[in-house]
């Protein structure tokens, strides 16, 4: 799928999840504005600095809210067709109305202990997480603007959202008429701070939620408003958004948390647990705090359920030299997953008592590893406070703040150590991400050649029933749990919307006329899909041919490079694009993002983007994908997508000593041949063609019947250059 | 020609020439060592920070020492066959041995206003040249060295030399007892300063020649000799060595400045001058240093015979925005080139004036834009000394410095304006780079028929003869001035090393066993060439073709790349690898530089390298070079150069409003096709070759008769895919 290529690479710098492609460890570069090729939308956000823009699929009217929550753990099913979801959340939201959420907002302001002048609403949850539980949509509440990207900044007097390019028609819908739309990226819009600077009488007091802003991000916000004198005021106690919300406000997930099953994650939480503490050791650290909810589930093989499309919950977890902390709701946990962690070592906490845990690492004298760029400010600040605390205790001055006193409690910055660990896949990973693809491939065998029946007999198909029906398909595979995003299912115009998400009262009909993107995944309980596919049920023309077979090349040569160890990946991104370029022609987006394993659909470090900020080399069992694209404004959109596993390649040769990477492919799905212009293809592209379906069709036959067996038949046939 | 690419890519972090490779506008960033492939030569010059590292190809011994002056002015040849050239220098050095140059040079440091525990001696001239004059060798002629990159520190009773991969074995030779030889890039072989904190005792007095680093460079010595509470101590008046070399020292070059013709020039000197003073005028600034010896010649329209192979002279230019200063020696200004700059405006100033009229920029309140990464450090220490002096002048307490106090004198660093001004050729200096590359063209096929016809009747050449025979051929063709570096000469497995420099004594015998390759380029009067053939004269191994096929590969990959504007280099790289990497091959260098237009045949601030530091988009009017290649040790050694221009590319579609980028070739000379394997290549590839050699037809065949017009009607057939 795209967006997270897209936030890989144009929209990093907003620090917002997946956090990963900001990692510092490996990307101590992080220059945003050398290429040309930044386009509109990514250059929007770049301006729109701070606070931090949530980009992401996930749409608050996507979410599952009050779903009844299935005891039945590990199996459960828990996505339902879009046409259902949407019912749930059609029609004004319930509670207070618009204007009236701001005044009650506004008469917080001057409450004793809060005192502020502004406050400041991000995407975020405490996490950095890319789908988030509803209620932890803020920013949707009080704005009623729900689209994915957002920052609302309310002072006394006015209210202001920022969005980008892709939200400003639905902002302008949504925004009554008390907000100003800020058109993030469009010439002479400020950005927030900018704004505040201005609005602002100097030295004001700025509120926000400490939670909701990584350290790093709350420094530059810090330093931002420091110009006009302004304070950031942190508000640990309290959302103030959530104190107008009420009762009305949903209840935070307690879906149960299950085991995710050794034989997919291959290596158990003791061996985990004990790498993680060498690392420490290694680093001369004696705890570290894990804040990224897919590193968490990871580390312990544990899965959740608390937001769409992740299976993860909401916890923190703190791992020290000797000891392991769970914070987490403890109704989420099943009296299996007790014992478990019981055995593991691992102890449950509140997951409202992390500050307080905080505290104390730090009276304990704790050297503590902290990631700035996913860790919360709330966390680091108190940690910090509570070292002043203890030093001050000491009886210390000032000036011997920061050295290491024996027994005395520190810091030290450095990005996750999990991060890397959770990208580079065991076998069993590998094992279980080949096995789930490839029920993957038996769904959507079954639902193209559905939809190319259907096609054939003129029904008149939506969208949204079209992805409605992948899901039904999807669902019927074994270990099948959630969609892993947000099917962008567009067909003509559509399709070149990027992020497109098709709504049920808007959206398009799939028809014999126009091209059609279908870009989208599934969680397995063995394993993480996403796959993209463009076809046509007519006679496409040959501009569209054209370009699909330029994007095909691209796809094809990002698919068979072979580089040296240690290459980062936006090395690779113009083997993808130059088929493209020689036309003129190029894509607004990165090429590739990383794929966890049975967990979030977009991970890092590692990326494939024309971002060279992003120095994560491709390492041997990392998972990445594939999905150039080519997307004509108002005419139709195009991209070609698998994901690939990088693995050794056995090269005749071994220059310089070092071992050779290359790729093999997860994804075993047709490409639709009436849409390769043959003549444009080397023979050895043609070559490639006929090797995949025949792959296609060796791997994926035997898990179809009937119709759909027919359909990869008939579309895995070998193509003859004339 | 190679060793650019190399100095582009993996040599640019000892900030020696040419340094334009570092200049900080377009390459903030400066990371050397995340790739694997950056390979042992380079890795060494990386590891052996500072003082800077002259990397040339020039070599001491290959100067024309005492060679009679020309007064002919422009139309002088001045290049000698290497063969002739050597004889000059074979035989010990004259005067006192090398170990009385030691205790020479030790008695002066306990001198009274010396006083120095150690001296850092470097290769370097004033001007950061890749080539530079006998006189300015002070490295070679105290330590005995005469490879073009090395340092040598001496202390009261050390005496250490470091040098890389490529001069180990001449160091070993070269140096006697009285020396440490470093082997920089080696394990465990400390930098200059990690050795002098080392050797010297806390406190220590380390001195230098101000003139001989640029001030960034000082800065980094100075802080890392800091660590041990060393003083950086700068001897202005006197440089130690050539107070040792005395009488026995050459005189610095005095050869005549020539006009280099408007024609060529494309535009006059007052155009410059007036597009300079815009630039400063934006700026802020009010007057300009120049130093590098490239940017004097190419802004006056001037052109030297100073050092080998570049066409410049000694000198510095402060341009301000009502004055212009020429620093340089009279005698060789003729009454041609005196009347031409007086009517430019332009003073003449003796060179060793040039801090004196530093001195009195500063007092007459200048805003002085500095280029910290080229002009040395005596330029930028004397600014700011006198700066100081201003204002301790005006009673300004110390923390009223650095702010711009109205009418008081400041500077501020940034890479200078004339570098990317150069590298943007005009039209008139395209076509004299087209022009010249014909008549070079011309004169290769002369040679390699002639060489062809040797090698049949299987005359014993070596290979310092036929690279003076190439010489003959190019010394007759129009307008040749001089050779653009030391040719590279290498039959077999001298082929594989890269900066290898055939010797009279021991260089092998060209023959019809072997590959051989030929790396050489020339000075016109209307423009530079540089160009690599590898070719093999009897039947040449399956290995051979498969390597020389990939080199090839990415050589036309390269050359048929388009991209979208204001792409760096580095995004190019890889496709001149990818051919390689398939089979796990590689080579240790960048694959193109930029050249001069009738100026150094390495230039800045363009490169194509696997190195990303280098952001400096590929812009319209650039010149680079392309040259992959491949090396087996021991064995033979393959590169295939043409230089390119960078234009326009009439692409049918402009996604983003932009234009796409791609090149043309300058050079045309036959690619050996008994070197290619056909089966390797696809249609286009082909394709590419039968219309490269029908475009050398085209173009060359009028220029060349008898035997030479056979070669190239023989060497431009197309070949058939088989």
């Amino acid at each position: 799928m795209k967006s997270a290529a897209a936030i890989m690479s144009g929209l990093t710098l907003s620090k917002s999840p997946p956090r990963s492609a900001y990692l510092s460890s490996y990307s101590p570069h992080r220059c945003f504005s050398f290429f040309s090729l930044s386009l509109p939308i990514y250059r929007s956000l770049n301006s729109m600095k701070r606070p931090p823009i949530h980009v992401s699929h996930s749409n608050p009217m996507f979410i599952v809210r009050n779903s009844s929550s299935s005891s039945s753990g590990s199996s459960s099913i828990t996505a339902k067709p879009s046409s259902e979801m949407r019912k749930h959340h059609n029609g004004s939201s319930k509670g207070i109305d618009r204007d009236q959420k701001l005044t009650a907002l506004r008469e917080l302001f001057g409450k004793p202990g809060i005192n502020i002048d502004a406050y400041i609403i991000p995407s975020q949850d405490a996490h950095q997480s890319e789908f988030i539980a509803e209620c932890y949509m803020r920013r949707a509440y009080i704005s009623g603007f729900t689209g994915s990207a957002g920052t609302a900044v309310v002072t006394k007097h006015k209210a202001a959202l920022w969005t980008d390019g892709r939200y400003f028609l639905q902002a302008e819908k949504q925004l009554s008429s008390s907000w100003i739309l800020m058109r993030a990226g469009n010439w002479g819009v400020p950005n927030t701070t900018e704004w505040l600077n201005d609005v602002l009488a100097p030295g004001g007091r700025i509120g926000i939620d400490p939670f909701l802003f990584s350290s790093d991000a709350v420094n530059e916000l810090k330093e931002a408003v420091a110009k006009s004198n302004h304070e950031l005021v942190y508000l640990y106690d309290v959302n103030l958004v959530d104190e107008v919300w009420k009762e009305s406000r949903p209840m935070p997930p307690n879906k149960p948390i299950r085991l995710h099953d050794l034989k997919f994650a291959g290596v158990d939480v003791s061996t985990k647990l004990s790498n993680l503490r060498s690392e420490l050791t290694n680093a001369g650290s004696s705890a570290i705090v894990i804040s990224m909810l897919d590193e968490v589930a990871w580390l312990l093989n544990l899965r959740g359920n608390d937001v769409p499309h992740s299976p993860v919950m909401y916890a923190y977890l703190i791992v020290e030299i000797n000891a392991a902390k769970l914070f987490v709701d403890k109704s989420k946990v099943t009296p299996e997953v007790n014992d478990y962690l019981k055995k593991a070592g691992i102890e449950l906490k509140p997951y409202d008592s992390i500050l307080s845990e905080i505290k104390s690492l730090a009276a304990r004298g704790a050297h503590l590893w902290l990631d700035t760029s996913s860790v919360n400010a709330a966390i680091v600040s108190t940690y910090a406070t509570a070292c002043d605390k203890f030093l001050e205790g000491l009886g210390n001055n000032s000036k011997s703040k920061g050295k290491n006193l024996s027994g005395a409690p520190s810091a030290f910055c450095k990005s996750s150590p999990i991060s890397l660990a959770k990208a580079v896949k065991n076998d069993a990973e590998l094992e279980g991400m080949r096995n789930s693809h490839l029920r993957d491939a038996a769904a959507l065998a079954e639902f193209w050649s559905w939809l190319e029946e259907e096609m054939s007999k003129k029904t008149v198909l939506t969208e949204v029933e079209v992805s409605d029906k992948l899901l039904e398909f999807r669902s019927s595979q074994s270990g099948f749990v959630d969609t892993s995003f947000d099917t962008i299912s567009g067909s003509g115009a559509n399709g070149a919307i990027i992020h497109y998400r098709a709504e049920p009262e808007s959206c398009s009909i799939v028809d014999t006329q126009k091209l059609f993107l279908l870009d989208s995944g599934a969680q397995y309980l063995d394993g993480t899909t996403d796959i993209t596919r463009t076809v046509h049920f007519g006679q496409p023309s040959e501009r569209q041919k054209e370009c699909f077979t330029r994007v095909l090349q691209g796809h094809i040569a990002l698919d068979q490079a072979v580089f040296p160890e240690n290459t980062p990946g936006f090395v690779l991104d113009a083997f993808a694009r130059s088929s493209l370029w020689k036309v003129g022609l190029d894509y607004r987006h990165g090429t590739g993002h990383g794929v966890g394993a049975a967990l979030n659909v977009h991970e890092g470090p590692q990326s494939i983007s024309f971002r060279f900020g992003n120095m994560t080399p491709l390492l041997k069992g990392m998972i990445i994908s594939n999905e150039p694209g080519y997307y004509e404004d108002h005419a139709f959109g195009i991209r070609i997508e698998n994901l690939l596993f990088v693995k050794e390649v056995n090269t005749p040769n071994r220059f310089g000593g070092i071992t050779y990477i290359g790729f093999e492919k997860l994804t075993f799905v047709p490409i639709q041949t009436k849409l390769v212009d043959l003549t444009l293809l080397s023979a050895a592209e043609v070559d490639w063609l006929n090797d995949y379906h025949s792959q296609v069709w060796e791997k994926v036959s035997s898990l179809v019947e009937g119709s759909a067996r027919e359909w990869l038949w008939n579309n895995t046939r070998p193509v003859v250059k004339p």
